[in-house]
């Protein structure tokens, strides 16, 4: 009934488990478990070190970055660098432990790209203001713009990182979803490895940076984020500040075992060779090659609608479009105490059932406004999620013109 | 290969997870599943309201703990009362947030008893030194000390937080654990409802009693605690406040889904007439038997030890003996910068193996020294944990006399 690998993998984990997925955990996950996260963040950075005693499994990579975020933040001028737009599970855990947030803007003309000056811009705002600044976050690849950072850009973040003694927050949350050709993920870890920031025989030592990597098994090609999977991999923090939070972890006692256990299988698939490899490999590709093939046909629909422009997504699972809102829409919406994106979307979602998630949740320049949408839909509907979309579009333009 | 009320059952599950087990569900949890919460409530309190809009389903019972906390406490001033001895869940979260605690103590000569003077100390005293005194934690059956409150004792309670405005933590997680003859559990809002300070017919309704109620797969007799499923049901709170319990539990997205599904097992399980019933329910009779004479035999024996007293439990899944230990231990102890109870139990732990939690780990009256013991070594260990215990036990008095 199941192959022969499939039955030694369950054995393995059997193994693991003496008192069964039914008993609680070490509060840092299951080591077996942990061990397979560093042979996987090891073989993808090209031969790194990597520890599992530097490896959290969480319910899911959300209560690994609210963890750092609590153990960062003292009191209110603490403050972390975000970028903005940003996935607002940043800003919601910043307010939650009483924090300050300092956005960064992605420049949206050049792909949502981040710059060195406008991170140092915001840095020194920040610290013009009296605030501490603690730490950086970055989404690589991006939520929601989808934009892929060069290696050349996370040389920058790590030098400023580093030079400013600021804690890196890299959510790689969607690091097997690139669809930009020629730009394959580049771990902040293997960077800072070669730019020497850690090193790489020893990445739990301390040579300059602490950083934190997220990632997860709700997102990628697996997709199974009911089942709550996720770590985070410390490098080069100091054994104190580990121990504090192998403490907060404990409060909550232990990762659910299904997820910890999703998670060991995300990071050790099948490997060539093994019953197994033939349908994972081709069911990875078949998963990942229909999103790219979606998010293709979703831009360059987007595209063709009046005031809609959208940048490319090099990866992640999102398009975030710019869409230049009629005055009057504008004025409406304020009447009604709204962001005009958020009419925009609550009117989509009351005329065709399609849900966009307004730009203004993520955070967007002064006087723009954009939607994020997933590129989820399945190949099938994609047609009709566009066209529903594209009729609503130019009905609502015409009823506020 | 399975019982047909098992298959109808895996298929329900099935249906009300059109995206699988792998999809994220609503942040509050399945609505599905919260229904079966909240008839296995309404028929644990004789057939009151419970509304599955009331519930929240969520990553074990400490994520909601810590949910109730996170949004009662505003600031230092902001005060939970909490029971000394307490499962240290409570201190752990309300300094995570930033509150205070204030505790009120069990009276170890009456069985750890709640009594009503002195919580009204502990409120007075708080309000006193300019604390705003927000809720009241109560754990019924109770962790560590495995009391149980009698409905008169929940009255007390339940008036004193009505009558000063108090939110009610009622930390139920060991309510099919009660050991003592003649003292069913009472749910307290079973209690508040025939006290008429919450409606039967209507218990989302405030009038004048807000009460959160926890409960868990990881205790019973499931003890599934390694699949973190839990549940808090909130009585008499205001919508606009569940609203913001919602947007903080969106934070962390949804709580695992295969935790969930254990939650719908366990407030649903098989019933009479059904193919599965016979078999659940001597086994459910079985763990229930088997860990009452595991307390009695545990209790017996901790009160054959020199300086050892040790109240029987009415319930829960522990004893709290105190321990009168040697001047001269407690002198090399806090010399070594270690609580005397801690000593001992590390010494115990390097001498035999065997695992007790310091009293200082819980809160206990100054002077007084304790452990906490589970009563979970099976039945077969039982008699060799006990002996091992008996054994350093001399040996450690005789060291130090």
């Amino acid at each position: 009934m199941f192959p022969a690998d499939a039955i030694a993998r369950a054995r393995r984990y059997v193994q693991m488990l003496p008192g069964g997925t039914g008993a609680y955990t070490n509060s840092q996950g299951i080591e077996g478990v942990r061990e397979e996260v560093a042979a996987f963040i090891a073989a993808r950075d090209g031969g790194v070190a990597a520890h599992a005693s530097d490896v959290f499994l969480t319910d899911g990579a959300s209560p690994a970055v609210q963890m750092l975020i609590r153990a960062m933040t003292r009191d209110k001028k603490d403050t972390l660098l975000i970028p903005i737009p940003q996935y607002p599970l940043y800003s919601a855990s910043i307010a939650l432990y009483g924090g300050s947030q300092a956005g960064y803007y992605l420049n949206e003309a050049k792909g949502w790209s981040l710059e060195l000056p406008e991170l140092a811009r915001a840095y020194k705002a920040a610290k013009a203001a009296g605030q501490h600044v603690r730490g950086l976050a970055v989404i690589n690849p991006g939520n929601p713009t989808g934009n892929c950072l060069s290696e050349s850009n996370i040389r920058d973040v790590l030098s400023f990182a580093s030079e400013q003694g600021l804690v890196v927050l890299a959510d790689e949350v969607y690091q097997d979803n690139v669809w930009a050709a020629g730009k394959p993920f580049r771990s902040f870890k293997s960077v800072a490895c070669a730019m020497g920031l850690v090193d790489p025989a020893n990445t739990h030592a301390n040579k300059g940076l602490q950083l934190a990597s997220f990632h997860s098994t709700s997102k990628g090609f697996s997709g199974e984020c009911g089942r709550r999977g996720g770590y985070v991999e410390l490098v080069g923090f100091d054994p104190a500040v580990r121990a504090e939070l192998y403490k907060l972890a404990s409060v909550s006692l232990c990762a659910n075992t299904g997820g910890q256990i999703m998670m060991g299988l995300l990071t050790n698939p099948p490997a060539p060779g093994q019953p197994s490899y033939a349908t994972y490999a081709s069911e990875r590709d078949a998963i990942l090659a229909s999103l790219k093939r979606r998010a293709l046909k979703l831009v360059a629909a987007l595209n063709t609608l009046e005031g809609v422009s959208c940048q490319a997504p090099e990866g992640a699972l999102y398009v975030f479009p710019s869409i230049t809102l009629p005055p009057k829409a504008i004025a409406a919406a304020a009447a009604a105490g709204k962001a005009a994106d958020a009419l925009y979307c609550l009117e989509l979602l009351d005329a065709t059932g399609v849900v966009l998630v307004p730009g203004s949740g993520f955070g967007q320049a002064d006087g723009s406004w954009h939607f994020r949408s997933t590129i989820l839909p399945s190949e099938g509907d994609m047609d009709r999620v566009i066209g529903a979309l594209s009729t609503f579009h130019a009905r609502f333009l015409a009823q506020w013109r």
